[in-house]
């Protein structure tokens, strides 16, 4: 008989665990409750192991994360999470709604694309006002409507790392209520930095 | 009888003629066969004319392009076009197979993250050669395969990019190519930079 095995195969997340892209990932595998492996890729040790020809091969962008899933290996954060949405059974990660789908894509690209380590100092002026403003509009209980989405997974680990650079997120009482109520979700905990097989034992919580 | 002419109404594009995301929506527009209204904001006249008021009502990112559709008005190009994939009828922008799919996305994304304006220089070891690897395993007669998706749709307004910044894309054989083919497409013509309703007469072709 043949079976296809790579369609059974648990996905594997190369990640790290400080990386936003990653968490986001993480989030989304907890969320729809697949099972996954996690390969840590230390960005900072070996002068970045990202940068290997061993993981180049894996992901010519030598970035994280990369998912192997079914038999591809796929990056960026956001074709990842689409893609689990659309394959796995579990909550919908994007609204049935083209409308809500369409919200909820504008707030994810907006938050990715808007994450430049670079330009921290004109990162709050040029998106994090526009986003509280789109997010008063969009927003129920969470991000778009009442529903967890994509825009949720992308803003958890955003403002994870606004803090992490200082930024007081009070000034955004959209996005601090909507951290506050994702943060209290079994899946934004399980993912999160502070607990992932390599973090370092000093950052644990 | 009541009827609903808020779906009746064409969408209307708020764009700039050289702005490579809104030429990203007009190829849309033209591969779905949709019509649409275009409404110029001049980036650089007047001191930008996206910064005023008026249009940060519209689009709080004060950024081009936006589209008013179905009642509704969405930024970021990549949500625009698959809602417009997604409610209008003609030929898909991304293909009907899951991996492809998400192939599609990796490469929309990896181009539309990848495109800051003040890294020229950084850019191509940044992202290009990473684009032309990809390319080389998930290309066919376009980006991904034979069918012509959002991938492509993203590529030729990032090479004409690339051109105007003095990059020699001849040492990318996939991606020339892949642009060659598709700039012989007619929906990748009629929205060409060279002959939109703002484009300056001297920039015309």
């Amino acid at each position: 008989m043949h079976m296809s095995l790579v369609c059974l195969a648990k996905p594997v997340l190369y990640g790290y665990f400080r990386s936003s892209c990653s968490w986001r990932v993480r989030i989304a595998f907890a969320l729809k409750g697949v099972e996954y492996d996690q390969v840590p890729v230390n960005l900072i040790k070996d002068g970045g192991q990202q940068l290997t020809e061993q993981y180049k091969t894996r992901n010519p962008m030598q970035q994280v994360p990369a998912v192997e899933v079914d038999g591809v290996t796929l990056s960026q954060s956001l074709a990842v999470i689409q893609y689990i949405d659309e394959t796995r059974p579990g909550p919908r990660l994007l609204p049935a709604d083209p409308k809500k789908r369409a919200q909820v894509r504008m707030i994810s690209d907006l938050i990715a694309s808007g994450i430049q380590p670079l330009q921290v100092s004109n990162y709050d002026r040029q998106v994090r006002w526009p986003l509280e403003s789109i997010l008063k509009q969009t927003s129920g209980k969470y991000c778009v409507g009442d529903e967890i989405s994509m825009a949720d997974i992308c803003l958890v680990p955003q403002v994870y790392n606004a803090e992490r650079f200082k930024v007081d997120v009070g000034q955004y009482p959209t996005i601090k209520r909507l951290n506050q109520t994702l943060l209290e979700i079994e899946a934004f905990k399980v993912s999160h930095p502070s607990c992932q097989p390599d973090t370092p034992a000093e950052l644990r919580t």
